[in-house]
């Protein structure tokens, strides 16, 4: 099923504002992906807090992270920190970098973050760490450099997702599907991995339950079903994409497909659109 | 009071949603119910997160968890839970099971749950562990195989709730409504009970208590009670399920149920049920 | 400023939706008010959770709990624990019982609540415990014998709250807004309270402190303006408790009251009223 | 970007139902700025919780904190910590007093909050305490008088954040956007805090990061991105300030503003706004 880019930009812009109204991005962090028709640029929005991102939002930056086309917008600063790990990283096709509170008591103290239940499975059996300090010593803590991005990358490895101390997270996907899945319950697993170690002894998932557990719930079937129940609270809060509307891009398709909805855009966004 | 079995698909979409909008389900878990006339079969949503499920959702199922009808749409992977209880208890009309983050730390550290306040009673004296682990070794930790359903049924035993390690929880009920009651209430007290053991020693129901402060709760009318108060709430969200409206099914009493109720389906969607 | 009975028990309606909207009363729990006119009255609503009181719903009792008028309607179970509150404490004209999450790990656990910033002064400087156990053994831990709530008067003694050991808290009042307002900040208290045992050694306002902040805290201006708040809270969730509107009430008046606000009711439920 | 009077009143009514709506404030507590025309004056508004505040609530008091004006509404009681702290920090433009939940366990228990992640670099490489007890001994726990206020501003010295104990928090800042960033992600930071706390040794960000990353954040760009961001989320939640009517200020501009924005105002409320 092949998508439009202005389909592709309306599911990136959706996938922002579903992770932000889920609770993980707030006025800060962000969600790219992978240019569907070129492995060396990626999409993301301009500097904008991901619950307002519209398709109209997202840009074109090549894997050095510079803007495809001369921007006439503000654009994020850490940008970087999706670049280098599409370099890096060939089997990733789409990045989140967030700030969630599951996260920061392991960010701020240093913990490990371990698997503990079968959904919690999707961070695989390792979430390494990433210290700033070791290669950089006394920065501002933003990872602007692509030296810094590079440094990053390098951290997370083959793995998943990677703790970023005194700062957050960055979370790797196979598909936009996927990477919003990942980020959103490896912070439901961090969530209970906290809870439990105040009232008793956790006992996580062993490598083969996690390798196990992770291909059952990233197949297909789950990813949509979960996919599904945040559009639908995102919708229910008002909170869908506008369907983009330069006449630059695909207008007549576009017009069609507003006309085939005629009024109920707000209510029903996804009728007829492709998946 | 009978009900037709509409009635009986819209009163179990509707609590799907309620337990799911009072937090206790999200993309994951489900409610089944006992057929009302066929006690070696049970009622479930095809595979859906419960705040969707609509009446036209839920389909048929035997004990052995074989749907009735071919089905045209995707199944969810862990009817066994529901079927192997039916089969293990003729006491039990309906079952929940659930991934709540009131009750994970138990599940992740072993810790066991006991009733701490009067509606916590519910729960029962006891809420006995199932690790997937002791019989089938390193699983993907879902519940599939028939014979992992009834090792959890088995575990389950006389009780009412079943606390499942590195997994979630699955509870049981004589009613449809009781379930749901036991369901929020038994969440409610694993958070009080993690709350109270973070700052000195919990002091639970003995034995006696429970059993008594159970029969009061579960009457008719605090159940009752309980079941319009989250009504009200799924409602004001605007969440209560929609009419079934598939014709092979009631066409003619629903359609009068319909025009009675006159464009504030929306708003009072239970005007004219029977109770 | 006089009220009429229609008013005051608009008024109780409000401030039951109120207190169970600032998440202090769930699906159980209720606020009644010493009748304005017979001091050996008191208004409650009928079984119903606090939520959804509508003026309507609120009878009369005696202060032996009898309801005045024969009942047609299912009535609270624990209405002694108003009754016999009202009878021990003539300075009280308004009380409110609750199992709200912020308390119970003191329930549970026996630890004391203590005021510990200027709003938690509210509770005064002692709140006591009460365990049903020492004076009725094994129950159902719920208080519906008069010989119950006697005990349950008994233990709060010239305090404010009382601590129910596994079962919840009783909050007593001068006036129905400031039984509200008790209600409400002693869980603020509460919840920090607990939160500061976890992270140090709680430093708790002594005696004076508490008094004096008492007394600034319960004058008219906070409390109206914390009122004005919560009114305008509920409001906005669409929960402002609709009008009386039986006809055996002052109909004429209210006919009248409802004419001049013309529609708006839902949005501006209080134009015109007296407070 | 000079704005009118009218303008400033707007954006401070909209910056108190800001940091209110992000559970920063609730019944109490409030936001002022120094007059932009005159640094011996500020305005905040009259007695009113902050979620409520409309631009024709503020009022223009000296830094003594008497009304420039003879008040007909009630005002708040602790103006002085706004007037003292502009009297003693002229590089200070706006003041937030609150007690957030996010703080109060270190209200409560002494311990001290610090940055522990680049947005919680806001807050600077102390804040320090204030205890009304050490230079008055057994109040009400209020910052009513002058030399309260005082004492107050000497403590919070040259930093931005001052911890009040049993009390709650005082913020300042540069302009009102900084001091609403500064004050909602210190809160993010103690929570953050209170939570590695919970599961192991925090490791703070060191003088020289705290710096580095407080600059980078409150540059323009992110300080306006959360602003956007947080205005969003009052507005869907239907809480934009209505515009101020008065017929004595500006009446001309403002009505031809009202005119172009042409009934949208509740969704639109800042189109054609200067920033």
């Amino acid at each position: 099923m092949p998508q439009s880019l202005d389909e592709v930009r309306y599911e990136l812009a959706l996938a922002n504002r579903m992770v932000a109204h889920e609770g993980v991005l707030d006025a800060f962090g962000h969600v790219s992906m992978r240019h569907p028709d070129d492995p060396n640029r990626y999409l993301l929005s301009r500097s904008r807090s991901p619950e307002l991102v519209e398709p109209g939002d997202i840009l074109e930056f090549d894997v050095d992270s510079e803007p495809v086309a001369p921007p006439s917008v503000r654009l994020y600063g850490e940008r970087v920190i999706h670049g280098e790990i599409y370099k890096a990283r060939p089997d990733v096709t789409a990045v989140c970098h967030h700030h969630a509170a599951a996260f920061m008591p392991y960010c701020v103290s240093g913990e490990e973050v371990v698997p503990v239940y079968h959904l919690g499975a999707v961070i695989g059996a390792k979430a390494p760490f990433w210290d700033q300090r070791d290669d950089f010593g006394d920065t501002n803590l933003l990872v602007i450099e692509p030296k810094e991005g590079a440094s990053l990358a390098k951290a997370l490895g083959p793995h998943w997702v990677v703790v970023m101390r005194r700062h957050g997270v960055t979370v790797a996907g196979r598909t936009l599907q996927e990477v919003v899945f990942r980020t959103i319950y490896s912070c439901r697993n961090a969530e209970y991995l906290t809870q439990a170690k105040l009232i008793g002894i956790p006992s996580p998932l062993n490598p083969r339950e996690t390798e196990r557990a992770a291909d059952y719930n990233l197949a297909p079937g789950p990813v949509a079903r979960a996919w599904e129940y945040w559009s639908m609270r995102l919708a229910k809060a008002g909170g869908t994409p506008p369907q983009a509307t330069k006449s630059a891009r695909g207008g007549a398709r576009t017009a069609a497909g507003r006309a085939k909805s005629s009024g109920g855009a707000k209510k029903t966004p996804k009728k007829g659109r492709k998946r």
